[in-house]
């Protein structure tokens, strides 16, 4: 196989390029040799040498403790408990935390198969009762599955003295009532608020 | 700025990925290191290395001449003039061809301010006037753009002794009649053929 071959065939495994969106990210990149092709594989090596699981709270950094864990001017007594690095990015993003994370690596699902011992939930156990964490904030999506692996967590906390929250249910901020599921309104209907 | 913002940073600039599927594809590829992220790295480190530009066609290949202009079975007396190696590619693709290509890196264009000297086209007079091509193709697309290159071309090879030919105009293999465009059927029924 041609080296743009490879090239190709590699770039489709993606996800949101398929085998003609990667045909032309290809012919892209041969195109930019210097710009864009030489540096980016300097960056994906760099990543793959650099890139670790952090061994606290699973998330992916260049450096075990990440970033945030190792970062010394967030507060270790909040743990906030995601599914994935991708919403951990999320969060960061937002900004408004300031606390810690722990990655589940996904949630219990019976009809795939997850069950708790697939997930990373005895490390959570083991941080939470450790003693110098106060609150645990359970991010897990608002999916069927999400909810079961809260709820599950909430169960595996009770033993150690920690507050346990989750996110709030609401009308997105920016978003148009109109637009909204049914759950939704429902549920910021019932947990509706005094106007300060 | 850390191993994977600037990861992201270089995958946003890939045709068809914004800041958000390049983040997706991002942790898609570091969650992946040894499947996906080292083998892409070194794909892309390979085609940095190995891939150029042919001195005869402009076609982008490992080695020079390319594999099309090296292929002693392939016929030197056609020419294939195409805007783009993705076209060349394209053509490949479909299999029917066994001539020989030229790209010309793009169309002339007045709002763009391409020329005739932006194009690889002295190169091709040059080709075509050597002695041993008998036809030139124009493939050049079917825009106002494109057919402007191609009459221009057909001028500048009036002198050479060649043949001169244009793809047919009509409906697409498989196409319906009803979501063609008024040229393509004027242009399909102008062509119309006698039925073996």
């Amino acid at each position: 196989m041609s080296a743009i071959d490879r090239l190709i065939q590699l770039l489709a495994k993606l996800p949101g390029l398929g085998p003609r969106s990667a045909r032309r990210a290809a012919l892209h990149l041969v195109k930019r040799r210097e710009t864009l092709l030489v540096p980016l594989a300097r960056a994906l090596a760099e990543a793959a040498d650099a890139i670790r699981t952090c061994s606290v709270c699973g998330n992916l950094d260049a450096g075990d403790p990440c970033a945030v864990c190792a970062d010394t001017r967030r507060d270790p007594s909040v743990i906030c408990v995601v599914e994935d690095v991708a919403d951990l990015w999320a969060l960061e993003r937002a900004g408004s935390f300031r606390g810690t994370y722990h990655v589940l690596g996904g949630v219990l699902s019976a009809l795939d198969g997850v069950g708790p011992e697939d997930l990373n939930l005895s490390a959570l156990v083991t941080r939470a009762g450790a003693g110098a964490v106060t609150e645990v904030i359970l991010a897990t999506s608002a999916t069927v599955d999400g909810q079961t692996t809260a709820h599950y967590i909430a169960e595996r906390l009770a033993g150690c003295n920690v507050v346990v929250s989750g996110l709030a249910h609401g009308v997105p901020v920016g978003g148009e009532l109109d637009y909204l599921d049914d759950g939704t309104l429902s549920a910021a209907l019932k947990a509706r608020r005094p106007v300060e």
